[in-house]
């Protein structure tokens, strides 16, 4: 029988991308944590990674997930949801596996973890068996609006946040009820997202932030986005409070 | 004429309440601040002044900015426009004399800044007129879904924020359609939000948190919460991902 202390499974938001945008309690997990994991793209190190790269300890314990097909392309292919899910499996056995060897294991979650994070697939295998703890984030959002200095949302204001991978028509119909809006998932969505927009008369108070917080990151009105598809990094703010003096 | 180099505008977000979750961009710019500006309400040191007590400077200028009314009880009064944009302007060209005699000025503003912060309405009357930076933060609604473990959007979601002061029948209306959502501002609103909540067969899963990631915070299922009204510092989380394996 393993009478060992099981090590804590910690999901750790590391904000959109701008390392100060990082939290004192996120630099304290990373600091506590003997294996770090992070997902990542076959031949890219992870942005995730890349965001925390000041906090890492020496002597570390690194733990790529490499997802096995690219998400964006295959979502909607029938072949896409077994290996993903088998993938999602297997990473969080080997993750505890360290648990289970009393080594505390920090998951890296871009933005918040449980906010359309792949952190989530883990979190829900691995929480009822492990003592877990999840450190909030600074949102893609968030930091997205705050470089743009674009005020949101006040008061009464409702705020819908859609996936650009919804039909046109869904995402029309949720655009007209809205005072606001967020949409993320843009990349070849773009100009479904832009018709949509349109379709209810909110084009013309849209941006496009691209990168948003990043070393390069840029913001511009989403009329004068060209149509070439947009990269992972980018979303899109439609701001409410219409009574703003 | 005046030459001097004029002072920055920096808007703060504080995150929810532990102090842990400030961002170090945050500590950062509390660090550079010459006058720390703050909200509050007659009699209390304020929320977000507390959240950063531990980083204000010895010699830092204190700038409390003190609420004219309740914000909570007054807010349908037609006596309650005209008093508290006065006190937006007034607080506004308070901030600007600092900025004009070349200090930085940072406002605390609890969770992040331009989403339903107080903050807005300094930004919307300076952010013209000065340098001005907004610093990212975590949000009230991330730090109730971190604390209590819960996910609460994935892959084609929709979620929808909702203002707990919005009438029933317009709560029904927008919880119909979403998979997710938040009701902010909860307060006397609560038996509306219950009844909007179980008009869509939507109560059983929905989570009320109170005061999240402060010392004192509270989760329960919001089926089991009493009557009592709700405290400020109050939310409603349903969660979506109906997929969840
Ligand atoms: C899987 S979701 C993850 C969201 C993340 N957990 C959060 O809290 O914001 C990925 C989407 O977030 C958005 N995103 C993430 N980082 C971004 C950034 N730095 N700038 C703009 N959009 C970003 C994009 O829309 C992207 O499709
Ligand atoms: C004026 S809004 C400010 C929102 C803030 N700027 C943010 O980013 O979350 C105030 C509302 O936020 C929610 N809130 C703020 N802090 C909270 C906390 N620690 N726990 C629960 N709800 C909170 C409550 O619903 C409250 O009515």
């Amino acid at each position: 029988m393993n009478t060992a202390v099981k090590g804590r499974l910690t999901g750790v938001g590391t904000g959109p991308g701008d390392p100060e945008l990082l939290t004192l309690k996120a630099v304290r997990a990373l600091n506590e944590a003997d294996v770090v994991a992070f997902f990542c793209k076959k031949g890219s190190g992870g942005n995730g990674r890349a965001i925390v790269d000041a906090h890492i300890r020496p002597g570390t314990i690194e733990m790529p997930l490499v997802y096995p097909v690219t998400v964006e392309t295959h979502k909607d292919d029938t072949g896409y949801k077994e290996p993903i899910a088998a993938f999602f499996d297997r990473s969080a056995e080997d993750i505890a596996a360290h648990l289970d060897e009393g080594r505390n294991v920090a998951v890296l979650s871009e933005g918040d973890p449980l906010f359309y994070g792949s952190y989530m697939h883990l979190h829900v295998r691995l929480a009822h068996r492990y003592g877990t703890e999840v450190i909030a984030g600074v949102t893609a959002m968030s930091g997205c609006w705050s470089t743009a200095g674009l005020p949101l949302v006040q008061g009464d204001d409702i705020l819908s946040i859609l996936p650009g991978t919804l039909p046109e028509e869904k995402l029309v119909e949720r655009l007209v009820d809205t005072d606001a809006a967020v949409i993320m998932k843009v990349g070849r969505n773009l100009p479904k997202i832009r018709r949509a927009l349109q379709a209810v008369n909110k084009l013309s108070g849209a941006l496009y932030v691209e990168r948003g917080t990043m070393a390069n990151g840029t913001a511009q009105r989403l009329e004068e986005r060209d149509e070439a598809p947009a990269p992972y990094f980018s979303l899109v703010l439609v701001p409410g409070w219409k009574t703003r003096p």
